[in-house]
C-alpha cells in the first residue's frame, strides 16, 4: 500500500510549526509496512487542499491528512475532502454531546464554530479524540483510504496509535508486515562505511540496506518485509552478518542508542569510572554523557579549564608547561596527556579523558583551527594520546572531538571486557 | 513570488529525520516576502524526484531542493534537475580542489564518488559551502528559479543564509523589500509574552509583528515592506516602542544572538570573570557558553561535580552537608549557595554560578524531577539563590535550568553596567 501525507496549516507554511506529525506517522506507517511515497504540506486555503487531494489520488492508496479539524474557519480540511468527494456533511452526535458537556462544566459560552468540530463526511468512520474535542474521519472510496487526523501533536498522536491504527490495521488484513534492524557506526565516516559495502547496498533487494544518516551518527537500517518475526529475523541476520565482515570493528550497537550511551554501559559492565577535563569542548563532552539517565554511576564529572590559569588552577598543571618561551602550550600532545592524569587522580576515576585544541574561528598559540589532542589516562597503564586535524566550523569541530574521544574509549573499554 | 520547497530524502519518508529544512527555509523565505505555496517530501527517487519538479514548475517561480547532494548513489537531486532540464553536468573545479585538498590533509583515500559533491548544472551558479563538500547549485530557466542546497542541516542553513539569500534578492531587484527587525526576551514565557501584546499583534497589519518560534528561545519579529531602509526604521520603531512599553525589561537582544552571548557582552564590558559549577546540567552551561567564540576573556571554565563525592572533592563541600541523616542534601539551597561560592574562589572569578537539582527520569533525595536549585555568587555580595520547579523532558528540564542561570545572571550584570 502506498500512503501519502497532506499536512495542513498556514503555519507550517511560514515555518512558524516543524512538521513533526510527517514524522510520526511517517514511522508509523513504515511499522505498519505502508510506503510512504510522497509529503506534501498545503495552507489553509481550500483550492489548494483539494488541489493536494486531487494529485495524491493519483499515486496513493492512502490519503492522511492532518490539521484543519478545529473550530476556527481557517479550518477546512473536512468541507474541502467532501466538496471533492461530493458528499454531504453531517455532525457526529457523541462528539457534539462531548463538546457541549466540556463547555458547560467549564461555564463558559460555547461559540457556534465549536460544533464543527464534530462534523463527519457522510459515510466516514468516527475516530476518537481522547485530547481533544475534534472527531477523526476515516473512510474509504473507489479503493482510495483517507484518513483525517487533527493537526496538535497531543491529539493526532493519540488518535492516530489508537482508532487510526486499528482501521488500519483491519484494511490491511494479513498484509507482510515491516521489520527492520538498525546498526550504528563509529570511527568511520559516512561515505568510507557505504564504499565498504556499496556492493551489498546495491545487490541487496531483500532485506534492503540503506545508510541513515543523523547529525554526527553514521548508520545502517536493514529492512524486510515478513508474515512473522522468526522469517524477518533470519533475513535481518544474514544480511548483518555480511556487514559485520566487513566493517564489524566499527559497529558499536545494534539499536539506536548514541556512543556516549555504549560507552556508559561498557563502564558499567566493568564497574568503572570516568571523568573528563575539557578545554576546547567547553563541557560538551561532559554534557553529552551526563544526558544519558543514570549516568551519574559511571561519570563522575570532571573540570572545564577553559583559560591556561584553570588549566593551572584547576588541574595543577605547571604555568611553565602552558606559556612562556620553549613552552609546549595548551595545545600539545603533553598537555593533553597531564590534563587526563591529573582529572583521573583529582577525582579518583579509573579513566581520565581529555581534550585540547583549537575550535576557531582564529588559530591560537600559532595552531591552526582545527588542530586538537586529546587523551585517555588509565589506572596503571601509559596514557593515549591521539592528534587530529579536524576540519569543519568551531561547533562542528567541538562535536567531532568529543565523538573521537568517546570511540577511543570504546575501542579501550572493548578490549579490557 | 510564489515558492515550494522540495526536501529530497528516504530517510524523511521513512520518519527517521524530521523536516526542520522546510522550516528554516520557510521561515527565510517569508522574511524574503516570498511566499511558500508548498512543501513537498520525495524519496531518493529519480523518476518521483522529476515527478515532483513537473508538479512545482506549474505551481512556484522558485523551486528551493533540500538534500541528495551527497557523494552516494542515493544522491540524485542534480542528476533528477539535469535529466528534467535536459541538461548535462560538469565538474566544479574550485569545489573539487576543495574536496582533494580536504582529503590528501586527512591523508585518506579519496573514493571516486565524492566528486559528486563538486558536481554542478550547466549554467547554474555555485553556491559555496563553508561547513560541507557539497558544492550548492543555483540557477535560473525559462522564468522558474531553482535553488540546490544540502540536506544536512548544517551545511543547509549557512548556505541559505549567506550565497543562496544574496542570490534571491537579486532576482527580487527592485521590488519593494522586507525589512525586518528580531526582538528577544528572556525570563518570559511564549504565551506569557503573547498575551501581553495580543491586542497589539492583532491589530497591527504594517508592521507586522509575530511571534518566532525557535527552540527554547522566545523572539518576537517585526516585519514591514518598504522602499528604503529609512521608511522600514520609523516603522518597525513605533512598533517595537509600544512593545517595550509592555515587557521592555524582558528584552535582551535587538538582534539574534542567544542569550548566553549578551552575558559575554556584558562581562566583557565590566572586565569581570565567570566560573560555573555544575550538577544536574552536567556541562551544558558551560558548553552553551563557551560555544561563544571567544568567550574564553570572559568565562575561565568550572567543575562539572556530577556525584556528591566530586562536589567534595572538586569544591570541598563537606560530606556532611551533601549526605546523611538531617543534611540538606545535594539539592539544597545551601548546596546551590556553597557550589556557587566555592567555584568563584577556587577559580578567582568574580562571579560562581551554580545549578543543582533532579533532571530525571527518577526522583533523587526523595525530591521530585524538575525541582532545581541555582545560585550567583559575587565578590562581595551576598549570594543569591533561586528554586525552581520546572516541568518536561530530563533534556528539557537541563536546557531550563541553564537558561534561568543566564537570564538571572543578566539581570544582576544589567544592573552592574
Amino acid at each position: 500500500m502506498r500512503a501519502e501525507i497532506i499536512a495542513v496549516g498556514t503555519e507550517l507554511l511560514l515555518g512558524q510549526t516543524v512538521n513533526t506529525n510527517a514524522t510520526y506517522l511517517s514511522q508509523g506507517l513504515a511499522e505498519l509496512g505502508i510506503d510512504v511515497y510522497f509529503q506534501t504540506v498545503v495552507g489553509d486555503n481550500a483550492a489548494r487542499i483539494r488541489q493536494a487531494i486531487e494529485l495524491a489520488r493519483t499515486r496513493a492508496d492512502l490519503i492522511m491528512f492532518t490539521g484543519g479539524l478545529g473550530p476556527t474557519l481557517d479550518d477546512l480540511t473536512k468541507d474541502a475532502l467532501a466538496e471533492y468527494l461530493n458528499r454531504p456533511i453531517h455532525i457526529h452526535e457523541p462528539s457534539m454531546v462531548k463538546i457541549e458537556a466540556l463547555f458547560s462544566s467549564r461555564g463558559i459560552h460555547m461559540v457556534e464554530s465549536n460544533r464543527r468540530q464534530a462534523n463527519m463526511i457522510e459515510g466516514c468512520d468516527p475516530l476518537d479524540n481522547n485530547a481533544g474535542l475534534a472527531v477523526g474521519n476515516a473512510l474509504t472510496i473507489d479503493g482510495t483510504h483517507y484518513l483525517l487526523l487533527p493537526g496538535p501533536p497531543r491529539e493526532m498522536k493519540p488518535m492516530f496509535d489508537g482508532p487510526a491504527k486499528a482501521w488500519l490495521r483491519e484494511i490491511l488484513g494479513e498484509e507482510r508486515k515491516l521489520y527492520s534492524r538498525l546498526l550504528k557506526f563509529a570511527g568511520i565516516g559516512e561515505s568510507s562505511l557505504e564504499q565498504a559495502i556499496i556492493d551489498l547496498i546495491e545487490q541487496q533487494s531483500d532485506p534492503t540496506i540503506a545508510p541513515y544518516a543523523k547529525e554526527g551518527e553514521v548508520a545502517l537500517r536493514i529492512s524486510t518485509k515478513a508474515i512473522s518475526e522468526q522469517e524477518a529475523v533470519v533475513r535481518l541476520d544474514q544480511a548483518e552478518a555480511q556487514i559485520i565482515e566487513r566493517v564489524g570493528k566499527h559497529l558499536y550497537a545494534r539499536e539506536d542508542i548514541p556512543l556516549e550511551e555504549a560507552v556508559i554501559r561498557l563502564l558499567r559492565g566493568s564497574g568503572r569510572k570516568l571523568a573528563s577535563a575539557e578545554s576546547l569542548t567547553g563541557g560538551l563532552f561532559a554534557e553529552l554523557v551526563t544526558n544519558i539517565p543514570g549516568s551519574s554511576g559511571e561519570f563522575v564529572g570532571g573540570v572545564v579549564t577553559y583559560t591556561n590559569l584553570m588549566k593551572h588552577k584547576l588541574l595543577g598543571i605547571p604555568m611553565a608547561q602552558l606559556e612562556g618561551p620553549g613552552a609546549p602550550g595548551a595545545v600539545s600532545e603533553s598537555t593533553a596527556s597531564l590534563m587526563a592524569e591529573r582529572v583521573r587522580e583529582l577525582t579518583g576515576s579509573d579513566y581520565g579523558v581529555s581534550m585540547t585544541g583549537v575550535a576557531g574561528p582564529s588559530e591560537s598559540e600559532g595552531k591552526p583551527v582545527g588542530l586538537v589532542y586529546f587523551a585517555i589516562s588509565e589506572l596503571g597503564k601509559p596514557t593515549i594520546v591521539h592528534t587530529a586535524q579536524m576540519s569543519g566550523s568551531r561547533g562542528i569541530i567541538r562535536v567531532r572531538v568529543a565523538k573521537a574521544v568517546l570511540y577511543r574509549l570504546w575501542q579501550v573499554l572493548n578490549k579490557v571486557e
